[in-house]
């Protein structure tokens, strides 16, 4: 039984408290937030967890294991440190942390006292990512040409962070995930339409190995909801449509057959269309799939897919779009990521 | 009765001839193009039509009043100046021209020679855009903050031309109608995965003056056919899907509503979330319709809209694309456009 | 405050249990269930309320006010009465009895010791009913020519209901709500696949006064899910789409324009293609509406819409729809409906 | 080379002449219209093709080896009769004939002369259709449950028959093609809202043996149009959406698994939900494979699949259908069917 505290009772922390309480592995002893009221929620659904205002009186605690971070990002750095200080494994909120360096230091600190670090990266624990990554694992698409995302709606204007830092990170780790290569090079381009000092919509190209090429569209002010993902191969296609309620995957033996060099040019390019076919994906929820991997990684002493290393490659590539934009669309080489 | 001679039966070049015949005041009296099997079905269908294989022979006709240049974009320039000077009025197809270059002297001759140039950019004829002309010049979106069009498919691989030059005259030639700002710089990235120097995917980014924005997305490699177009404005949000069989232009009654500079930071920000309203949209055909407005510049001696200026302004866009691919992503400014 | 006991604890006990425990005005002080392993539940999630495996003891808790019977429909009869006799409200799933005879029953009863009855027909308390309801009210449609409605999917075979008792009562309740028409007659019918006496699939058409025409097509056979009623008025025309995430509702400028009897039959009929208008449909939860307004009829002694008249509406409806498929679909006139 | 006489030029004729225009081994040789307007238009778009007002002078033509009636049911009979006295091939729009009299009638007669009948029913030689009868005929689908269509559009209220007559032959002919069953009998309810003595919508259901149950939905006063068809197997399930522009068929690996008839009414039934799976349809235009049909028919002397006799099976359908509605909804016994 790993007993946890968890830090923040905002928007998404009652989920983790939910999940948690879900387990039978886990353990809810603790909740702290600085908002009194969120605290009345969690006596009256959870009578025999513990309340606290301040979070540092979960640390004191020294039955509790491992601690859950679901705070504003600019507030992560300092609990996680001192939940590792305190000797907690950490399951920190999306994105990890605010800078790289945030991000490198918790790595070191926790390797030092042999924790536990895992980001919230909830989408690859979806059913309709981990049949994607089985997919391309698979080789079904044969080498991939594009990875073309489209994640747009009518969105709260978040006071601390942009578009980017809301809704990028879900490609990003996803891509981190899924594909099979390193990305080379980032360009953004965005826009601040209400001069708050934060965009509210930004395109963002990143450059792979081997030609692969990704893009993603984020935007705030979308009257529609398109949560939409094209990755093209060589082999075959793949639609993901996350906002459907069944079909959420179609993967369609189509493209084009290159015969030689000198037949591209020429137009004697053979065009393939044929069956599509879309394979069932699991609907458990996937926030209860990943508390439970790592109460796992924690008790089997297993290092998660999504640990510190992995936060910290979404994390660089948030600060890599956040200074392309900066630069005026400035095209940024990426140093030995992964 | 408007006398045209017919450049090119080609892809294109049977629906200008077929446009043409079904119109009261003009009349196909030639077609040239340099394939006999094209000119054979000529034959087949239009019995008294006159066939060349030489465009030159139907430059030689005086009872031609205008001639439709229907042929690949390299060859654009040499046979409208041909029959500029001949003395004919020029419906060229889209792109107008190769290089910016050849666009201004076109647009010299014809002015020096009193005679008429039309593009061919169809889609502003087409009841969709009409319909969104309308809307955003009766203010019903109120400002506006973004374009954002995604025009995919599995795409012919043309050899002469990369996937921009192919798609991209259509949103090009559709924002230069219906938005009312100047774009102010571009920036554009792609990939050419098969080493043919013409690019088959591209994303691409224009600045038009107030902060609004336009982002194209082109591909020749999507296992879907996509045509639809996001436009954001302050007041409402509008949806234009072209393949849509129905309802292709949804406007919403969505957005946000800024009470104040600082509340924004704050998160004081209201959401409205109203009605749809999908107006009804005109079925009739585009090209057609434009080829009689054509016929009516010419009798009514009146400059078309989509004349060889607006032509030149969106040769101006796709070589600037294409600079800014070569160039690695650069931003490009752009010098007194319109 | 109203105190609530809930008998059964199954499928859907445990959203009245919470929809109850939401309300300011309720409070759930007790639960039943012959499943000990649902109290077991009910104990973990609500550890203040009283649980029982004899719904008996519910009634003999003086400080109960109403009750809620949740059980399989075989049951109602049995606990409903049992609890009016008690001196409680009742408030009943649907459908609300097994026979006309047992509704009547009840009725007479609750009218007798002052008690109210609301039978659960959540549908007409969602956002898109109540915003059908208000357009038919004011007549937007016009004179209403047909209600079509499919209701499909793959469903739970039950043991002791057919597809009809399962499906059919929410598109009876809600015919019953919004369009203002006494059904004349009724015809039915269906299909029983796997000789279980139970029909898994129905088509089921209903004569209403002035050619209003009802049809409903209830499959547990398919292998898409499908909610979709389409309303046909002189004026206009209605689409529902319940499953759609956004413009549940779609309403049509469409329909044909009758000059004169005479010019119909020599296709002189105008047709109407006009605008699509999709109203905005609210969001809040039906069943938590409902209870509330349950509460609110108790405590104003108001008789609620959905009393045991409507309750028997549907029943009667119910039974006319199998003895139709019995007598090998027979039309059945019926008797004093409403 | 097979020479043709089509009789009626209006709203499907000129598609005849289209298809039968662009085969090898057919010619459009005479085509006749009683209107001297449709006349002018044959003559404009196919100047070598005789035109007469009068189709007796067709008949009179002995080159004429085939004619294809494209006039008004009522007229089928008379004109048909004729041209097969006269030795011609028939092709007759559908539906066939107005009575099932007429029909036995021309069969006879054909017979006698060693002519061929081949009846429109264009579906049948769709891709979809095609794909259908193929995916059947392999027993993909296991033993079907039930055919269900919704066939439903703002459609032209026609003068001489109701939505019956111009919508269910498309079914009628297509459950005759793909299904390997006998209807046994037949029951229709509809409504003629406008008192114009033809119904304008119609549901109809139709008994096969083996419990295997069809059922349509055609009305003509539908603010959407809709062409969706469910077919429910044993193994498998299919939705066909013939409005689709891709993925026009669906094939759901989905289904209950019976373990034992006790254990159906037990509610020990597994519920299989796989993969969905979507053949490439073909894209080529029905109607000219049809004809093409017919002329190899023709020179290789064989039956076609849609001859006299698949034409009178659909019109004795038709006319069943009529009586049920007539009797007030009575179900009707096919008798000696196929």
């Amino acid at each position: 039984m790993i007993r946890f505290g968890v830090v923040g009772y905002g928007y998404w922390g009652p989920n983790i408290v939910r999940g948690l309480s879900s387990l039978k592995g886990a353990q809810v002893a603790a909740v702290s937030d600085i908002d009194t009221s969120a605290l009345h929620k969690v006596r009256q659904h959870y009578p025999s967890v513990q309340c606290y205002q301040d979070y540092r009186d979960i640390l004191k605690d020294p039955s509790i294991d491992a601690v859950a971070v679901v705070t504003p990002v600019s507030t992560h750095y300092a609990i996680a440190r001192k939940a590792l200080e305190a000797g907690k494994h950490i399951f920190v909120e999306k994105p990890f942390t605010a800078t790289t360096q945030q991000a490198e230091a918790l790595i070191r600190l926790a390797q030092k006292k042999a924790l536990k670090i895992m980001v919230d990266h909830t989408f690859i624990f979806t059913g309709a990512v981990r049949k994607i990554k089985e997919i391309i694992r698979k080789n079904t698409l044969g080498d991939i040409f594009y990875y073309d995302s489209t994640r747009v709606n009518l969105g709260l204007f978040q006071s601390d962070v942009n578009v980017i830092w809301d809704l990028a990170p879900h490609d990003f780790s996803i891509m981190d995930h899924v594909l099979h290569k390193k990305p080379e090079a980032l360009v953004a381009h965005g826009m601040d339409h209400f001069d708050r000092g934060q965009e509210n919509l930004a395109f963002i190209t990143i450059y792979f190995a081997d030609k692969m090429i990704g893009h993603l569209n984020v935007n705030w002010l979308s009257p529609v909801k398109i949560r939409s993902t094209l990755i093209g191969g060589k082999k075959k296609m793949l639609v993901w449509n996350d906002l459907a309620s069944d079909e959420k995957i179609k993967i369609y033996d189509r493209g084009i057959k290159v015969k030689s060099k000198e037949s591209i040019n020429r137009l004697k390019v053979d065009y393939r269309s044929g069956d599509m076919w879309s394979p069932r994906v699991e609907h458990d929820e996937a926030l209860r799939r990943e508390l439970k991997y790592f109460c796992d990684c924690i008790e089997k002493d297993q290092v998660p897919i999504n640990d510190g290393h992995a936060g910290l490659r979404v994390v660089k590539l948030l600060n890599i779009t956040d200074q392309s934009i900066k630069k005026g669309g400035k095209l940024i080489k990426i140093q030995g990521s992964g």
